[in-house]
């Protein structure tokens, strides 16, 4: 009954909440940006450990609300010049941090001695790199206005676009339907979505300020922003793009405008009560009893994410050196670019409602999404201060 | 699959957003409260009209938080002591109000033949006053901080713990195990409940202000009100009472803390977002097919129905007459009281699944619902005006 789902789910809330502010505050103490904290509250608190916390679909709306207003925020603090900017470097560093995770994935798997098409499948869930998870922790850091961080954002999202058009491709395959339009429809689709915002919404938005003068007197300027993000979201998904990347966009297209202080004020709260969720979220899906290394089946799979693990962060990190411009660290794009997040987890759900993995793949899969999360924030830290101080020191280090 | 239900309620939430904002502004502008529009809105996007929203999981959960929230704000508002001098009052009119509408909506069902514990049922369903709506009503007015609204909301609280005791007897009847206890301990635990509130912690809640400064200082105070309140919401159904009654006396407990401002500022943009969303819901759950003067057996429940709600506005008129302070307007009081809102639906839809009433008979009740929340806003307002008015006039009427 209704009332009991919803007693139950504001029980969850309450524990979410509380868990990843505690463990998020622990995280700052030990200098560790808060997000780790917050996943590791969802791998506390889901079937990993307590199993206080079931991920319902309420939660998980949740989650995804908090996961589009933290790429609104995102995108509303950056200037849609910087990321033009650095497009053709954020471009070749998508397509190489893309084609090397999946090449290695696939080897390795075949080593393992794994069937053709699952290795094919355990590669492309090795390629996209989080858009939500890079942003926060790199906002955490303090780094957002950095060049290396307009080109790991823009390399995240192309990426994720180029992660949707391999499980275009790949999901077809599954399905027995491999579909040639669905493919070039999904690249039309998000090449068009992506230059209508970047190149004709952006620099249109601060001309209609009369728009926002008008919105703003009546006191619904951050209101009407609000239902633009998730217009944008919800076309995004309609085009079969990602939500966040729709919300994104939506962030780009406001940031240029006068008011743009005042919108990111209104949302904060909102959003400072719904991301963590969404990071909550991300820990819930880890499972570790599948990847127990006593079971001798368990064991085999553990050893090949294990392998995977390696490959997944070697060759992303890899990605970096196709970074175009002089004086972007290639070390801090590559470290940026290792955390996996969304994108893998829903392709290794299709997989596995699809038979072309099993659970304990599966679980692996998720593993090694949430560990690339994990290591990423110090070394990230760490090599934006060894890079800035090399700035200060007499010869640049890059 | 999830992604598609979390792009559809995102389609929900455009829609629910859109609606009402822009209906809410139309209310206003014809002099009515923006929660008439809200309502307005969710009966057009519903079954009723255009079809185009479905109260699915999270939408119904979106629509509760707002009723946290809001209830929240109302009890953050108020001065534990208002409602303390106001307390025999609140209770009589309760008492009044809940009898009143139960043995007239008995007595009139059973005129039209019903039969008996059908009609105990539908008079059940008339006694209980929405908090919610009234409190909202009251806000939009401006007039929270006066004796009558005071009075209407203490009334409402009771009101709502009244239907739940009625509930707890009718329910038991209809599970065939009617249980004095659930009925005591509805009783007891929600006298407990409300006197912790009120009597202990609301005093004691302005002396832990060196908690409050700790937390304001680590930039943690709005999150640990919102905990707060959320905990105690849970904890009133935990008890078997409504969520709201919790969160109302979470907002009372924390009204006569030193930093009362800055949390009511930080939870005002997540309830600007939420609370609309809760109207909607309360308008979504019309549908107008069902009670058709077309059909002959449509027919007799049509008429069965408005005498219900006819019965149900004057039973609830008459209960401003139980006021016993002086100076207070028995009939702004009496309006007031007016509107039913959940707990009646709630009421509604246990009488349906146990097959005491009818589909029809369920429509009915939730037409009596909306149509007297949609009544009230413009009695209210002249009412105040004429009251206001008269205390400026020589001789005080009342």
């Amino acid at each position: 009954m209704h009332p009991d789902i919803t007693q139950q789910t504001i029980g969850y809330l309450i524990l979410a909440l509380v868990f990843s502010r505690v463990l998020g505050l622990l995280a700052e103490r030990v200098g560790q940006p808060p997000v780790i904290g917050e996943i590791a509250a969802g791998v506390i608190l889901g079937k990993a450990i307590l199993g206080w916390v079931d991920a319902n679909e309420t939660v998980s709306f949740l989650g995804s609300l908090g996961a589009i207003l933290l790429l609104f925020q995102i995108g509303l603090e950056m200037e849609a010049d910087d990321l033009r900017r650095v497009g053709s470097s954020a471009f070749s560093v998508a397509i190489v941090g893309v084609a090397g995770p999946f090449l290695a994935g696939y080897v390795v798997s075949r080593a393992f001695g794994v069937a053709s098409f699952t290795a094919v499948f355990l590669g492309a869930t090795l390629t996209a790199t989080s858009v939500g998870i890079t942003a926060r922790v790199l906002k955490d850091l303090g780094r957002l206005q950095t060049s290396e961080s307009h080109v790991i954002l823009g390399a995240a999202v192309v990426d994720d676009i180029l992660g949707l058009v391999i499980l275009a491709v790949v999901a077809g395959i599954a399905s027995g339907h491999p579909s040639q339009i669905s493919v070039l429809s999904t690249v039309i689709y998000a090449v068009a979505f992506l230059s209508l915002s970047l190149f004709l919404a952006a620099p249109l938005a601060p001309r209609l300020h009369f728009v926002a003068d008008l919105l703003r007197k009546n006191n619904s300027l951050a209101f009407t922003a609000l239902v633009f993000c998730f217009l944008m979201s919800y076309t995004a998904a309609r085009l079969g793009l990602a939500l966040i990347v729709g919300s994104f966009a939506s962030g780009l297209i406001l940031a240029g405008i006068e008011h743009r202080e005042h919108i990111q004020r209104r949302i904060a709260p909102i959003a400072s009560f719904l991301v963590p969720i969404f990071f909550v979220t991300v820990g819930l899906t880890v499972d570790f009893t599948l990847l127990n290394p006593a079971s001798t089946q368990a064991r085999e799979v553990f050893y090949l994410s294990l392998a995977l693990f390696v490959v997944a962060v070697l060759f992303k990190l890899l990605s970096g050196v196709a970074v175009l411009q002089r004086g972007i660290s290639r070390k801090i794009v590559g470290i940026g670019m290792v955390p996996r997040g969304e994108v893998g987890i829903i392709f290794a759900t299709i997989g596995l409602t699809s038979h072309i993995i099993g659970k304990a793949e599966y679980a692996a899969v998720v593993a090694i999404v949430v560990l690339t999360t994990f290591i990423t924030p110090p070394m990230l830290k760490m090599a934006f201060k060894n890079h800035e101080a090399s700035l200060v020191a007499p010869e640049e280090a890059t």
